[in-house]
Protein backbone atom coordinates (compact mmCIF):
# COMPACT_ATOMS: atom_id res chain seq x y z
CA UNK A 1 0.00 0.00 0.00
CA UNK A 2 1.32 3.32 -0.74
CA UNK A 3 2.53 5.39 1.64
CA UNK A 4 0.14 8.10 2.72
CA UNK A 5 1.12 11.53 1.67
CA UNK A 6 2.01 14.80 3.59
CA UNK A 7 0.75 17.42 1.67
CA UNK A 8 2.20 20.37 3.11
CA UNK A 9 5.90 18.66 2.54
CA UNK A 10 5.25 18.50 -0.89
CA UNK A 11 4.18 21.91 -1.21
CA UNK A 12 7.11 22.54 0.58
CA UNK A 13 9.14 20.89 -1.43
CA UNK A 14 7.75 21.67 -4.54
CA UNK A 15 8.08 25.16 -3.69
CA UNK A 16 12.27 24.74 -3.48
CA UNK A 17 11.85 23.15 -7.00
CA UNK A 18 10.61 26.25 -8.43
CA UNK A 19 12.53 28.15 -6.74
CA UNK A 20 16.16 26.20 -7.72
CA UNK A 21 14.87 26.14 -11.49
CA UNK A 22 14.44 29.31 -11.58
CA UNK A 23 17.48 30.28 -10.52
CA UNK A 24 20.11 27.21 -12.04
CA UNK A 25 17.43 26.03 -14.78
CA UNK A 26 16.62 21.95 -15.31
CA UNK A 27 20.50 20.83 -15.45
CA UNK A 28 21.25 23.36 -12.60
CA UNK A 29 18.71 21.34 -10.21
CA UNK A 30 19.82 19.40 -7.35
CA UNK A 31 17.44 17.14 -5.25
CA UNK A 32 19.96 17.57 -2.70
CA UNK A 33 19.47 21.03 -2.25
CA UNK A 34 16.09 21.16 -2.98
CA UNK A 35 15.76 19.01 0.20
CA UNK A 36 17.92 21.56 1.65
CA UNK A 37 15.97 24.38 0.49
CA UNK A 38 12.78 22.70 1.97
CA UNK A 39 14.03 22.11 5.21
CA UNK A 40 12.54 18.44 4.60
CA UNK A 41 15.26 14.82 4.67
CA UNK A 42 16.96 14.65 1.42
CA UNK A 43 15.86 10.86 2.23
CA UNK A 44 12.44 11.86 2.62
CA UNK A 45 12.21 13.50 -1.16
CA UNK A 46 14.11 10.79 -2.66
CA UNK A 47 11.18 8.15 -1.14
CA UNK A 48 8.69 10.51 -2.79
CA UNK A 49 10.55 11.75 -6.00
CA UNK A 50 13.61 9.33 -6.79
CA UNK A 51 14.81 11.22 -9.65
CA UNK A 52 15.21 15.15 -10.74
CA UNK A 53 12.59 14.21 -14.01
CA UNK A 54 9.66 12.76 -11.54
CA UNK A 55 10.45 15.93 -9.06
CA UNK A 56 10.00 18.22 -11.83
CA UNK A 57 6.64 16.51 -13.37
CA UNK A 58 5.21 17.13 -10.05
CA UNK A 59 5.91 20.09 -10.44
CA UNK A 60 4.30 20.68 -13.90
CA UNK A 61 0.92 18.57 -12.18
CA UNK A 62 0.90 21.31 -9.60
CA UNK A 63 1.50 24.25 -12.45
CA UNK A 64 -1.25 22.93 -14.79
CA UNK A 65 -4.36 21.98 -12.07
CA UNK A 66 -5.21 25.59 -11.72
CA UNK A 67 -6.86 26.12 -15.27
CA UNK A 68 -11.22 25.93 -14.65
CA UNK A 69 -13.24 24.80 -17.48
CA UNK A 70 -17.32 24.27 -16.99
CA UNK A 71 -18.42 23.63 -20.53
CA UNK A 72 -21.53 25.31 -21.45
CA UNK A 73 -24.04 25.53 -24.60
CA UNK A 74 -22.19 28.81 -25.97
CA UNK A 75 -19.10 27.73 -27.70
CA UNK A 76 -17.64 31.29 -27.95
CA UNK A 77 -17.90 31.89 -24.53
CA UNK A 78 -16.48 28.57 -23.23
CA UNK A 79 -13.37 29.02 -25.87
CA UNK A 80 -13.14 32.69 -24.31
CA UNK A 81 -13.20 31.55 -21.31
CA UNK A 82 -11.04 28.27 -21.79
CA UNK A 83 -8.11 30.69 -23.46
CA UNK A 84 -8.66 33.84 -21.35
CA UNK A 85 -7.83 31.39 -18.39
CA UNK A 86 -4.84 29.58 -19.99
CA UNK A 87 -3.59 32.92 -20.74
CA UNK A 88 -3.60 34.03 -17.28
CA UNK A 89 -2.17 30.98 -16.39
CA UNK A 90 0.47 31.36 -18.42
CA UNK A 91 1.09 34.98 -17.21
CA UNK A 92 1.07 34.33 -13.71
CA UNK A 93 4.13 31.44 -14.32
CA UNK A 94 7.62 32.63 -14.08
CA UNK A 95 8.48 32.91 -17.81
CA UNK A 96 12.46 31.34 -17.14
CA UNK A 97 10.03 28.24 -15.43
CA UNK A 98 8.00 27.94 -18.38
CA UNK A 99 10.87 28.13 -20.95
CA UNK A 100 13.39 25.69 -18.53
CA UNK A 101 10.38 22.90 -18.67
CA UNK A 102 10.44 23.02 -22.36
CA UNK A 103 14.48 22.91 -22.40
CA UNK A 104 13.65 19.91 -19.74
CA UNK A 105 11.47 18.28 -22.22
CA UNK A 106 13.40 18.74 -25.18
CA UNK A 107 16.42 16.86 -23.64
CA UNK A 108 14.52 14.56 -20.85
CA UNK A 109 12.34 12.19 -22.82
CA UNK A 110 10.30 11.22 -19.23
CA UNK A 111 10.16 15.61 -18.74
CA UNK A 112 8.64 15.22 -22.51
CA UNK A 113 6.27 12.68 -22.19
CA UNK A 114 5.10 14.13 -18.69
CA UNK A 115 4.84 17.48 -20.17
CA UNK A 116 3.17 16.74 -23.68
CA UNK A 117 0.77 14.03 -21.70
CA UNK A 118 -0.57 17.25 -18.74
CA UNK A 119 -0.71 19.48 -22.23
CA UNK A 120 -2.54 17.00 -24.12
CA UNK A 121 -5.29 17.28 -21.25
CA UNK A 122 -5.65 20.93 -21.87
CA UNK A 123 -5.00 21.01 -25.80
CA UNK A 124 -8.16 18.48 -25.60
CA UNK A 125 -10.10 20.51 -23.65
CA UNK A 126 -9.95 23.36 -26.27
CA UNK A 127 -10.40 20.94 -29.19
CA UNK A 128 -13.61 19.64 -27.94
CA UNK A 129 -14.57 23.25 -27.77
CA UNK A 130 -13.38 23.88 -30.84
CA UNK A 131 -15.34 20.77 -32.46
CA UNK A 132 -18.93 21.90 -30.91
CA UNK A 133 -18.12 25.50 -32.42
CA UNK A 134 -17.75 24.31 -36.22
CA UNK A 135 -20.85 21.91 -35.46
CA UNK A 136 -22.56 24.98 -34.59
CA UNK A 137 -21.07 26.31 -37.28
CA UNK A 138 -19.39 29.17 -35.69
CA UNK A 139 -16.27 28.50 -37.83
CA UNK A 140 -15.61 27.44 -41.17
CA UNK A 141 -14.56 23.41 -41.17
CA UNK A 142 -12.38 23.57 -44.21
CA UNK A 143 -9.42 23.11 -40.90
CA UNK A 144 -9.16 20.54 -38.30
CA UNK A 145 -10.24 21.43 -34.56
CA UNK A 146 -6.34 20.79 -33.66
CA UNK A 147 -5.05 23.21 -35.91
CA UNK A 148 -7.37 25.98 -34.84
CA UNK A 149 -6.41 25.05 -31.16
CA UNK A 150 -2.83 25.26 -32.00
CA UNK A 151 -3.45 28.89 -33.53
CA UNK A 152 -5.81 29.75 -30.21
CA UNK A 153 -3.02 28.39 -28.02
CA UNK A 154 0.45 28.38 -29.83
CA UNK A 155 0.53 32.40 -29.93
CA UNK A 156 0.22 32.14 -26.13
CA UNK A 157 3.33 30.43 -26.10
CA UNK A 158 4.99 32.83 -29.02
CA UNK A 159 4.13 35.84 -27.20
CA UNK A 160 6.00 34.57 -23.69
CA UNK A 161 8.95 32.84 -25.42
CA UNK A 162 9.52 34.17 -28.35
CA UNK A 163 8.42 37.88 -28.66
CA UNK A 164 8.01 39.20 -25.46
CA UNK A 165 4.66 40.82 -25.57
CA UNK A 166 1.87 40.69 -23.45
CA UNK A 167 -0.76 37.67 -22.67
CA UNK A 168 -3.52 39.80 -21.70
CA UNK A 169 -7.58 38.79 -21.58
CA UNK A 170 -7.51 41.66 -24.75
CA UNK A 171 -5.43 39.43 -26.68
CA UNK A 172 -6.83 35.87 -25.86
CA UNK A 173 -10.12 37.30 -27.01
CA UNK A 174 -8.53 38.82 -30.30
CA UNK A 175 -7.47 35.20 -30.90
CA UNK A 176 -11.12 34.28 -30.18
CA UNK A 177 -12.59 36.52 -33.52
CA UNK A 178 -9.44 35.82 -35.50
CA UNK A 179 -10.59 32.35 -35.84
CA UNK A 180 -14.06 32.66 -35.15
CA UNK A 181 -14.95 35.70 -36.85
CA UNK A 182 -16.56 38.97 -35.48
CA UNK A 183 -19.32 38.35 -32.84
CA UNK A 184 -22.80 38.97 -34.50
CA UNK A 185 -25.30 41.10 -32.21
CA UNK A 186 -27.93 39.52 -30.60
CA UNK B 1 39.30 50.37 -36.10
CA UNK B 2 37.62 47.05 -35.93
CA UNK B 3 40.32 44.00 -35.96
CA UNK B 4 39.93 41.91 -39.28
CA UNK B 5 37.62 38.94 -38.39
CA UNK B 6 38.94 35.47 -39.24
CA UNK B 7 35.23 33.76 -40.53
CA UNK B 8 37.10 30.16 -40.01
CA UNK B 9 37.42 31.07 -36.08
CA UNK B 10 34.00 32.26 -35.81
CA UNK B 11 32.43 29.18 -37.07
CA UNK B 12 34.57 26.80 -35.32
CA UNK B 13 33.35 28.81 -32.21
CA UNK B 14 30.22 29.51 -32.88
CA UNK B 15 29.78 25.63 -33.74
CA UNK B 16 31.83 24.81 -30.25
CA UNK B 17 29.03 26.91 -28.76
CA UNK B 18 26.20 25.48 -30.00
CA UNK B 19 27.43 22.05 -28.98
CA UNK B 20 28.45 24.04 -25.09
CA UNK B 21 24.90 24.68 -25.06
CA UNK B 22 23.31 21.70 -26.23
CA UNK B 23 24.74 19.64 -23.73
CA UNK B 24 24.59 21.81 -20.57
CA UNK B 25 22.11 24.53 -20.98
CA UNK B 26 22.32 28.37 -20.72
CA UNK B 27 23.05 28.53 -17.47
CA UNK B 28 26.14 25.61 -17.76
CA UNK B 29 27.78 27.20 -21.10
CA UNK B 30 31.24 28.22 -19.80
CA UNK B 31 33.29 30.77 -22.70
CA UNK B 32 36.51 28.69 -21.20
CA UNK B 33 35.41 25.39 -22.52
CA UNK B 34 33.97 26.74 -25.78
CA UNK B 35 37.81 28.23 -26.36
CA UNK B 36 39.11 24.39 -25.25
CA UNK B 37 36.44 22.85 -27.53
CA UNK B 38 37.01 25.00 -30.73
CA UNK B 39 40.74 24.78 -30.13
CA UNK B 40 40.98 28.84 -29.99
CA UNK B 41 42.80 30.96 -27.46
CA UNK B 42 40.54 32.24 -24.88
CA UNK B 43 41.84 36.17 -25.24
CA UNK B 44 40.91 35.45 -29.02
CA UNK B 45 37.46 34.25 -28.06
CA UNK B 46 37.33 36.89 -25.66
CA UNK B 47 38.56 39.34 -27.49
CA UNK B 48 35.41 38.73 -30.02
CA UNK B 49 32.68 38.04 -26.99
CA UNK B 50 33.61 39.50 -24.11
CA UNK B 51 30.23 37.64 -22.68
CA UNK B 52 28.39 34.83 -22.56
CA UNK B 53 25.24 36.70 -23.49
CA UNK B 54 27.46 38.10 -26.68
CA UNK B 55 28.93 34.54 -27.68
CA UNK B 56 25.18 33.23 -27.71
CA UNK B 57 23.83 36.32 -29.22
CA UNK B 58 26.71 35.75 -32.28
CA UNK B 59 25.26 32.02 -32.63
CA UNK B 60 21.36 33.19 -32.87
CA UNK B 61 22.63 35.82 -35.45
CA UNK B 62 24.05 32.18 -37.70
CA UNK B 63 20.45 30.69 -37.25
CA UNK B 64 18.78 33.22 -38.35
CA UNK B 65 20.34 33.99 -41.54
CA UNK B 66 19.51 30.75 -43.58
CA UNK B 67 15.19 31.85 -43.69
CA UNK B 68 15.59 33.32 -47.69
CA UNK B 69 12.76 35.14 -48.45
CA UNK B 70 11.75 36.87 -52.10
CA UNK B 71 8.40 38.62 -52.40
CA UNK B 72 6.11 38.38 -55.29
CA UNK B 73 2.85 39.75 -56.38
CA UNK B 74 1.21 37.02 -55.05
CA UNK B 75 0.45 37.07 -51.17
CA UNK B 76 -0.88 33.26 -50.83
CA UNK B 77 2.65 32.15 -52.54
CA UNK B 78 4.41 34.37 -50.96
CA UNK B 79 2.87 33.68 -47.17
CA UNK B 80 3.60 29.79 -48.15
CA UNK B 81 6.91 29.85 -48.89
CA UNK B 82 8.15 31.92 -45.70
CA UNK B 83 6.08 29.82 -43.27
CA UNK B 84 7.13 26.82 -44.82
CA UNK B 85 10.77 28.01 -44.43
CA UNK B 86 10.83 29.26 -41.22
CA UNK B 87 9.20 25.32 -40.40
CA UNK B 88 11.80 23.72 -42.43
CA UNK B 89 14.32 26.04 -40.10
CA UNK B 90 12.99 25.63 -36.47
CA UNK B 91 13.07 21.79 -37.34
CA UNK B 92 15.97 21.98 -38.64
CA UNK B 93 17.55 23.73 -35.46
CA UNK B 94 18.04 21.24 -32.68
CA UNK B 95 14.38 21.88 -29.84
CA UNK B 96 17.03 21.73 -27.15
CA UNK B 97 19.06 24.73 -28.60
CA UNK B 98 15.89 26.74 -29.40
CA UNK B 99 14.60 25.72 -26.08
CA UNK B 100 17.41 27.25 -23.99
CA UNK B 101 17.58 29.99 -26.00
CA UNK B 102 14.68 31.02 -24.78
CA UNK B 103 15.18 29.92 -21.42
CA UNK B 104 18.26 32.35 -21.32
CA UNK B 105 16.39 34.89 -23.14
CA UNK B 106 13.81 34.78 -20.05
CA UNK B 107 16.60 35.18 -17.67
CA UNK B 108 19.58 36.94 -19.30
CA UNK B 109 17.64 40.64 -20.82
CA UNK B 110 20.44 41.11 -22.79
CA UNK B 111 19.77 37.72 -24.63
CA UNK B 112 16.05 38.27 -24.69
CA UNK B 113 16.27 41.57 -26.64
CA UNK B 114 18.83 40.28 -29.21
CA UNK B 115 16.56 37.33 -29.78
CA UNK B 116 13.40 39.65 -30.15
CA UNK B 117 15.44 42.19 -32.37
CA UNK B 118 16.00 39.18 -34.87
CA UNK B 119 12.67 37.45 -34.34
CA UNK B 120 11.32 41.07 -35.19
CA UNK B 121 12.85 41.21 -38.25
CA UNK B 122 11.19 37.74 -39.48
CA UNK B 123 7.78 38.98 -37.85
CA UNK B 124 8.07 41.96 -39.77
CA UNK B 125 8.54 40.08 -43.07
CA UNK B 126 5.39 37.92 -42.44
CA UNK B 127 3.28 41.04 -41.22
CA UNK B 128 4.31 42.61 -44.43
CA UNK B 129 2.84 39.98 -46.26
CA UNK B 130 -0.19 39.62 -44.75
CA UNK B 131 -1.21 42.97 -44.80
CA UNK B 132 -0.54 42.28 -48.64
CA UNK B 133 -2.58 39.41 -48.44
CA UNK B 134 -5.42 41.33 -46.51
CA UNK B 135 -5.35 44.37 -49.29
CA UNK B 136 -5.68 41.69 -52.21
CA UNK B 137 -8.82 40.62 -50.25
CA UNK B 138 -7.26 37.17 -49.12
CA UNK B 139 -7.83 37.62 -45.36
CA UNK B 140 -11.00 39.55 -43.41
CA UNK B 141 -9.81 42.34 -41.95
CA UNK B 142 -11.27 41.84 -38.32
CA UNK B 143 -7.81 41.01 -36.94
CA UNK B 144 -4.59 43.32 -37.11
CA UNK B 145 -1.90 41.43 -39.24
CA UNK B 146 0.51 41.19 -36.20
CA UNK B 147 -2.24 38.83 -34.75
CA UNK B 148 -2.42 36.81 -38.02
CA UNK B 149 1.38 36.74 -37.91
CA UNK B 150 1.54 34.97 -34.00
CA UNK B 151 -0.94 32.63 -35.41
CA UNK B 152 1.02 31.50 -38.67
CA UNK B 153 4.22 31.16 -36.93
CA UNK B 154 3.20 30.64 -32.92
CA UNK B 155 1.86 26.89 -33.79
CA UNK B 156 5.52 26.24 -35.17
CA UNK B 157 6.84 26.97 -31.77
CA UNK B 158 3.74 25.23 -30.12
CA UNK B 159 4.36 22.18 -31.81
CA UNK B 160 8.55 22.25 -31.18
CA UNK B 161 8.32 23.41 -27.79
CA UNK B 162 4.97 22.12 -25.93
CA UNK B 163 3.68 19.24 -27.92
CA UNK B 164 6.44 17.68 -29.53
CA UNK B 165 4.29 17.14 -33.03
CA UNK B 166 6.27 17.05 -36.18
CA UNK B 167 7.44 20.68 -38.34
CA UNK B 168 6.08 19.51 -41.98
CA UNK B 169 5.57 21.65 -44.95
CA UNK B 170 2.58 20.22 -44.93
CA UNK B 171 1.54 21.38 -41.34
CA UNK B 172 2.58 24.73 -42.45
CA UNK B 173 0.14 24.95 -45.62
CA UNK B 174 -2.44 23.98 -42.99
CA UNK B 175 -1.78 26.83 -41.22
CA UNK B 176 -2.22 29.70 -43.96
CA UNK B 177 -5.20 27.73 -45.36
CA UNK B 178 -6.91 28.43 -42.35
CA UNK B 179 -5.68 31.70 -42.14
CA UNK B 180 -6.97 32.53 -45.88
CA UNK B 181 -8.86 29.89 -46.65
CA UNK B 182 -8.95 27.53 -48.96
CA UNK B 183 -7.66 27.91 -52.01
CA UNK B 184 -9.32 28.95 -55.14
CA UNK B 185 -9.16 27.16 -58.21
CA UNK B 186 -7.85 29.21 -61.16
Amino acid sequence: MARPRNAAIDGRVLAAAAEELRHGGYDGLSIDRVAERAGVAKTTLYRRWATKAELVVALIVTLREDVPFEPSDDPRRDLTELVTAIAANLAATPTTLIADLAAAAARDPRVGDAVRALWAGRHQAVTAVVANAQQAGLVLDHVAPAVLVDQLVGPLYYRLLVTGEPLTPDYARTLITSVLGPEEPR
